[in-house]
């Protein structure tokens, strides 16, 4: 069982090009400009729209978004919480990878090298420390969000966060939930754009929450949660 | 007198590319890739680390870092006091330019696009939205940020919020200067890298905090302080 509080990033929108998708031009063009096989690339909205709606890709309004996970990402990695190895980090994709991240990962603010790291990654499936051999990044295949709390992370609680919860403030949530004496909790966060947590994720919460009257991004409730657990555990 | 609280991200790390390093290749290619002139593009150390040290630049450590002046307002826009319009948001640039973000600014998550945004703005110092041609983004040059804080937000109160500052919580803080009946403060947040605010920032303080141990990234120190307020004035 883990040892620390958990933050899962959810049926996540980062993903290499699918197959079908690697001949349009939007993905063969940007490729090119950053020296790579189209099938190797991540799958971006911002430029690969016309190839996403050309193939009607399945659920194309929740992926191919890279740049969300990253701001997730950096919101966490950049917390005392993390800093101090209290807060485990995982990321769960929508096609069932894992990405778990190293403790001491510090990850790009340069969206163009966060992008060549996770290219890298979804290339190699390991990137280690030059320096110290350590690991900082690894993806598996085949991972589930199920298999991952239930298997891997074992967390005594598993709290999921978004708009369609019940209501309430992060500082009641955590009072409820995290104390110095029991903190071996997962946080559940969608790492997507549009729409809600599906039926499959939502049934491994054990408590369901919502902080706040708007519809607030990921980043926002990471980092809310996070500072809470902080206070909570005098971090 | 300001009707909200103002945040001000200062001595900010956001400037197009100085005369002097335009003709240098790291500069002139990366032009080139975006379709600019070399004096458009921003300047940004993960590319241009080469023409900065090459022509000595005054403050280097200090400059270059558009990232981070986008991490740190994606932080502040995404948060229900500035969607609530509680929140004023400004960036001061290290060369004396001044950012004023308008009311209803969505800024892009995808760097490139914020990147873009940017070197639009500093070619044509506006960008209104093309449907109800509201401002979006204003830029003015030589407003100090002396000047930006006593004659233009005239905030009842100046807090600054550095490593250097007073140790102190968030929570305690904004208990001291913000309620219900009195909020028009402004707080001062670094857009920089590296290094402190210099004595001409600091000497406009009328609070000067820290609020960790940890030296906190500015947009996580955004984060807990837009929070605070949030519970202070029950938005």
């Amino acid at each position: 069982m883990t040892k620390a509080i958990s933050l899962v990033i959810s049926e996540a929108a980062l993903e290499t090009v699918p197959i079908d998708l690697t001949n349009h031009p939007s993905v063969t063009n940007y490729a090119r400009k950053l020296g790579k096989k189209p099938s190797e690339i991540l799958l971006d909205r911002s430029y690969h729209h016309a190839a996403m709606l050309k193939y009607k890709l399945e659920f194309a309004w929740r992926r191919g978004r890279p740049d969300l996970v990253h701001f997730a990402l950096i919101e966490a990695l950049s917390t005392p919480l993390f800093l101090e190895n209290l807060l485990d980090v995982y990321v769960s994709t929508i096609n069932n990878q894992v990405v778990y991240i190293g403790k001491n990962l510090r990850i790009p603010k340069s969206y163009p090298r966060f992008e060549g790291l996770m290219i890298d990654l979804f290339k190699n499936n390991l990137i280690r420390d030059d320096k110290n051999n350590a690991t900082l990044l690894k993806l598996q295949n085949n991972i589930s969000l199920e298999y991952l709390i239930n298997n891997i992370i074992k967390p005594s609680k598993v709290i999921g966060l978004s708009r369609m919860g019940v209501q309430n403030t992060p500082e009641k949530i955590i009072s409820m939930h995290i104390s110095e004496s029991c903190y071996q909790c997962a946080f559940i966060i969608g790492g997507f754009p549009r729409g809600h947590f599906t039926e499959n994720t939502k049934r491994l919460f054990d408590f369901f929450y919502s902080i706040g009257n708007y519809s607030l991004e990921s980043h926002v409730v990471i980092a809310r949660i996070i500072y809470e657990c902080e206070k909570a555990l005098s971090v």
